[in-house]
């Protein structure tokens, strides 16, 4: 397998990068080759300097960056040799299978969106966040905040996507699901979650479970949990600041709220999309990088997308 | 000025209400006369029990109770001889010039809107809840879950009764105000937020600071956070649950998670109707009664409500 990573994307790039493949190396049997798009007279001496030497490892030039406040769209089609551009081009041609980016949020989405294209039968791909549980599980919300406006049947969808992200790569036999609401009762919360929840009760690719709500975020009343990115958006934002709130009251240490640190996650794969496509917190660090390859690694053994394909053309027919 | 409270209200009613108004009674120069709405037969010997005599305290009968799962509207027509409703119509009548229940949440809200009703020029009534801020402060977040579906009208009057709020009850001078969004830049979001933007930045009656987003709950960008209902709800719920997730993590001594247990913020005042009603939380102790009394008597002391009233009548000319 070959994995594809922006060098230039994110606010402590290109060292961390190269670190966190380094980390990547030196964890274990190496089974992917990594392709660093960056540019070349800075990454190739960072990469020799840090003594990162392997096989697998391969540089690709990429004399442009987009910044990250540049309107994704126009930086996308103007900047073709930026290290996000050729990273789409790469995947969507097959040179890589797998594309990482710390970079601009917007850019990452629409290359996921127009290179490589949502799943057939997909109606808007989607990105998650995986949520540490007190019990010491792992839960996933979704969307986290590409679709801020969403329909029923989207919300639909991504409970699908969300189930087979949290049995494949979350370990999660046949995961609960849970709609995220404002009270128990089915009939309960604003038009799209009313609307949604008969959709996700009829829904027999997954293990509805009802709703849940802003107290069952922690515990393992539902393993996926699934609301419009608005929403979403605004619970993820909250819970990565938990990491922030325990330190600053002294228990940064504590194993349960380190678990709400960026870095310890990685980054958000958007959900969806033919190929892993997984985008970075800004400030990722060495460890968020590398985590994000092993994510990559995994979400291509399992072939995750492959098996996302395979229920909605089912579903279709 | 007279207090009423529902005695039968909550989960630890009647005794716990009894020990709340004891803990009132106990904690100051009185200015209240308090109302005790309830079975007679079952609240008169029980403040004679806890050896609760005082003056200002007075036992109005009511034998019947509204349940946690009786329908709102049904149970207030069905039931005038309970204590949300008798409750509801001394405060009408004037006998009384607060109402406080951790009763039925939903009998309240048609009970306020109903009996005495919104302010004139008051689209729809709002809910808040207070936020603790990491610095010691204390924000404000509204709606919390009166309003599950909103328009930006309704979010930019909600922005003036959290103003008038922060201002009068948390002492907070010029209170700026936040829309709770997904992104900082004015044009982010979704429909609503998108469509809110613009009336809250010509609103000459608040201090807009702009888009404030899940990070900044627990920072001190904004002292009143707007948002609909169902968002509001959820990020209450996920922050109510903070002191739980902290004491199971053998931080429940710590000062600032303590601020998030419902006992110390005690009830949610609902702004925008004609007199101060104070819901509280289904779990209420004596602490959690004790400071709604104190905070129903700040919001009588401050003519909180006249307030609103005079704001509304001088925009509506």
């Amino acid at each position: 397998m070959n994995i594809g990573l922006d060098m230039m994307g994110g606010d402590l790039a290109p060292l961390e990068v190269v670190k966190g493949i380094q980390l990547y190396l030196q964890s274990k049997f190496i089974e992917a080759n990594i392709f660093c798009i960056g540019d070349e007279a800075i990454v190739k001496p960072l990469i020799e300097e840090q003594l990162v030497s392997s096989p697998y490892l391969h540089v690709v030039h990429a004399p442009e960056v987009i910044g990250y406040h540049e309107h994704p769209t126009k930086a996308l089609k103007e900047k073709q040799k930026s290290s996000i551009a050729i990273g789409f081009y790469m995947l969507a041609s097959g040179k890589i299978d797998a594309f990482i980016s710390a970079g601009n949020t917007g850019a990452m989405l629409v290359g996921a969106m127009y290179s490589i294209k949502a799943l057939p039968g997909v109606l808007r791909p989607t990105v998650s966040t995986i949520v540490p549980k007190l019990s010491g599980k792992t839960g996933l919300l979704l969307d986290v905040g590409l679709n801020a406006d969403c329909k029923p049947e989207q919300l639909n969808q991504f409970a699908i996507l969300g189930s087979l992200y949290s049995q494949h790569i979350l370990n999660i036999a046949n995961p609960k699901v849970g709609l995220m609401n404002v009270g128990e009762e089915e009939g309960k919360g604003n038009i799209l979650s009313q609307a949604t929840y008969p959709l996700l009760k009829d829904n027999t690719a997954i293990n509805f479970i009802g709703n849940v709500e802003g107290r069952d975020f922690f515990n393992d009343k539902a393993d996926v949990m699934v609301c419009d990115g608005f929403t979403g958006n605004i619970i993820l934002k909250m819970a990565e600041t938990l990491y922030e709130v325990a330190e600053s009251r002294g228990f940064g240490k504590d194993a349960y709220f380190n678990r709400f640190h960026y870095e310890n996650y990685g980054g958000s794969p958007v959900l969806g999309v033919a190929k892993p496509v997984i985008i970075g917190h800004g400030i990722s660090s060495a460890l968020a990088f590398k985590n994000m390859i092993d994510l990559a690694e995994k979400m291509l053994q399992t072939d995750l997308c492959g098996k996302m394909k395979a229920l909605f053309e089912t579903a279709q027919n």
